[in-house]
């Protein structure tokens, strides 16, 4: 299908189910707005889902994986290219941060491998969306053909229009897993946020200082090179993104083509929130960023969205880590609006009425 | 029993369990640091339980009500005194937030009776500490007596211990409901924190400028009439504290005694944790702030504790939500620690080996 029609299929927001849920959290026995963003929270889920009362009970963690060669070839990784497919054999076989956070919440992993450069055991609990053998080396080219780039998008909306018609999804994650993921994410930030590289380019899992410049000459270099269309977000994502990255973007539009609330991890995550809400500004209204990333200068990028993220505790792991840590605020929330007496049914004089 | 008695009981922190801990986090599948906040939490907690392996099971959430003679007589609450009885009541009936929290992660509320005004039913659901009925109006003199503050702060030990007794306590959380208690709170850091009246006094569930600015004039009498020693932690807590305050700085003193980690909710429960750490210094090593309160002036009062809270929510409701949400992060931590499989299990390549 091509993605101009998945992109009309986008859902809604309900405008009265906001004004619902408003109605509703001042009636709860709390003094009006003390639950700060928990209250925010719950009236926009309540508009993503229709209704306040609406459980969320299907939940989906898709974690996207897939190589980068640039890192590979110009030695700016903390780790070997080998680690992504030693972590997605990890996720399979539930040892991992994401599948212990899924575990907490029920949360149903999808690992999907978009391209992943070495073999692993296991490949038939991984979806496979493998498009080709790492993203290239984006200092002599792009990382990929825009036919591949909307591949991947596509690939990432079909993977969560699946989990739909199967477990009738309620509420998602993204996450990814990529050795040197962060340099294409600081790319995407560069290019469509306007950020000048050294200023969002950082340790990612744990380089020093000299490597972390390196790795800001190569991301300048590959912009000089590839000349991405900053107007043109699938043009950034081909020239210097990831497919991982893209399969992200894809899921967040399929979230919102599902109408369910997506909870964005950190830094590569929300690189590809950037993408999809350029791509389709609408999507927006349907994602919650999660936490604040450790990554170097991942506050600079958040003029581009409307909310804040909601925690920060220092998270740099990926792996869908904070937005499953987010997702138990939000069922949080979701818990409260629904099951705190009203006023009058527990007898409580309503504060508004006294003053 | 003598509260020195009780303070001699205070157990140490097993730095063995620290370092345990500590090396068991850098062997996990996950970049060295990666789970910033929670790895420091797991840390943080291994301590203090002595073995990152204890699961914490039993979770006890203390919730002290009391009430304000000073905000009844003055006029600076947004809420009639009738609404602290009222919301015991919503207590002890599940209808409050604090009952949806504590549903969530099976944490058994204990709703305490330290001086509540009014009537209610379902007495015999809490735990009757009763010491009189409300603190006193401190614009005219001591809310209490030195002996009713000792007996506030025992009160509240012997709760914790009680039911370690019963239930085998592993995790607790304080909280707290008495309208108005906003004023002693604030009227304690001005004292203990050395903090201007003004900079630490605001709008409590919702007043007006002019009732804060009342509600300041009031704390700053108080304080010149009733003239609290900011050496003596006890003075400080009977001449402009609450009765639920000191059941709180006891609660705590209670948890660091049966050596389990304590969740310190939003501003009022942060008072008594500030009572409880300038009696007994070594306390501070078993809490852990959990969330920065919307109310005007908290984060000046963060340069009393080593550490800072762990989330930033605009909460300001009481009752130990911001210190339950907390909690469900403190058993992520130890989920984490716990289960997230080692690099040599995994077959993944330690990063910090191949650099």
């Amino acid at each position: 299908m091509d993605l101009s029609i998945y992109l009309s299929k986008i859902k809604k927001i309900d405008s009265n189910a906001i004004n619902e849920a408003m109605k509703r959290q001042d009636i709860l026995t709390k003094p009006k707005g003390s639950l700060g963003r928990l209250e925010e929270l719950s009236i926009k889920v309540s508009g993503i889902t229709g209704d306040y009362k609406k459980p969320l009970l299907s939940r989906g963690m898709f974690l996207f994986a897939g190589d980068h060669l640039t890192v590979h070839s110009e030695g700016i990784s903390s780790a070997p290219i080998d680690v992504t497919a030693q972590m997605v054999e990890n996720f399979t076989q539930g040892g991992a941060s994401v599948n212990v956070l899924c575990n907490r919440i029920n949360a149903r992993l999808q690992v999907i491998d978009m391209g992943v450069v070495k073999p692993y055991n296991h490949k038939s609990k991984v979806i496979d969306c493998f498009i080709k053998s790492g993203a290239d080396n984006i200092k002599l080219g792009p990382a990929m053909s825009r036919v591949e780039a909307l591949k991947s998008i596509e690939s990432g909306i079909k993977c969560v229009l699946d989990f739909n018609e199967k477990f009738s999804l309620d509420i998602m994650a993204i996450g990814e897993m990529g050795i040197g993921n962060t340099t294409p994410a600081s790319a995407i930030f560069s290019v469509l946020g306007k950020i000048p590289v050294e200023d969002i380019t950082g340790p990612g899992a744990g380089l020093t200082q000299d490597k972390v410049n390196k790795k800001a000459e190569v991301i300048k270099k590959a912009i000089e090179l590839n000349k991405p269309n900053f107007n043109d977000p699938i043009d950034v994502l081909s020239k210097v993104g990831g497919l991982e990255i893209g399969g992200m973007a894809g899921a967040i539009i399929g979230g919102a083509i599902c109408g369910v609330p997506v909870l964005i991890d950190g830094f590569i995550s929300t690189a590809a929130a950037l993408i999809a809400i350029k791509i389709k500004p609408e999507v927006e209204d349907f994602i919650i960023l999660s936490h604040i990333s450790a990554e170097k200068g991942y506050c600079s990028i958040l003029n581009e969205f409307k909310e804040l993220p909601l925690i920060d505790l220092g998270l740099r792991l990926g792996e869908g880590s904070g937005a499953l840590i987010a997702m138990e605020l939000v069922l949080t929330s979701m818990d409260l609006i629904n099951n705190i007496s009203t006023f009058s049914a527990a007898n409580v004089i309503d504060v508004k009425e006294y003053e």
